[in-house]
């Protein structure tokens, strides 16, 4: 958990709007981010989450997701988020979990081989999701990101 | 302009985020809204625009331009974000300014009528665009929002 923890240290000392939205990063596997936010920073005027917490929240989560994956690579290459869809289904009124999951499994393993040796720009595509505390999907999103080539 | 500031009021009151980001509205016509945003708030790791507050800022600024198109007509029904299309085109190293556009000029008049007429919820498209100080569009979003049913 020490790589999380201190991964969000990073996040709440160089963006502080995710330090203003109070996000906690939970757990991580290969394919999976878990974090969570409380309701009270991201609230809204009909006291349930504000729709651009939920949107800002989805896309700094499926960065940290291929952050973290590639760096447990050796890959410090930038990332960025291109395009996203973004869906929100229904009002939130407590405190939000966020995921972030890739689409089909990704092998990491590949990826950072891939960028290594033929230092390529790579799109990876990223499912986000914030539910509620009965574990309902309140919005979703589809994102692709792109982790540059160095010195691009 | 006495209208937009009370709405800023009531913004920095009721959406914590809002606060946050430094947003300020600007300019109101009836097509169209205008805000500004510092950098600093919104920065991330690599200096340049956090892609989260990009999408948050573009969700309240179109979220907002109904709701004060309403509001003059005296509808105070809810608004909410149901779904949107978000590209982010290039990286941002500088203030925001934030715009959000109807689609097609919409008759504020024929939808305050049919609010108040039929009661039934209206979905109304939204364009927004964060831009940097050269008036080049950072991002974009196509966002569809739905004016909601009074007591649904």
């Amino acid at each position: 958990m020490t790589a999380l923890r201190s991964f969000q240290s990073f996040l709440y000392q160089h963006i502080p709007l995710v330090a203003q939205m109070k996000m906690e990063l939970l757990d991580l596997t290969t394919q999976e981010l878990l974090a969570a936010a409380p309701l009270a920073p991201n609230i809204n005027d009909k006291s349930t989450v504000f729709g651009g917490s939920s949107a800002a929240l989805m896309t700094i989560c499926g960065w940290s997701l291929i952050k973290l994956q590639l760096e447990s690579h050796g890959i410090e290459n930038d990332v960025v988020i291109h395009r996203a869809e973004t869906t929100w289904k229904q009002a939130q009124y407590d405190d939000l979990i966020i995921k972030a999951m890739t689409i089909d499994d990704v092998d990491w393993y590949e990826v950072a081989a891939t960028l290594k040796s033929k230092n390529r720009a790579k799109k990876i595509t990223i499912k986000c999701q914030v539910l509620n505390q009965k574990q309902e999907i309140c919005s979703c999103m589809s994102a692709n990101y792109v982790v540059l080539k160095l010195n691009s």
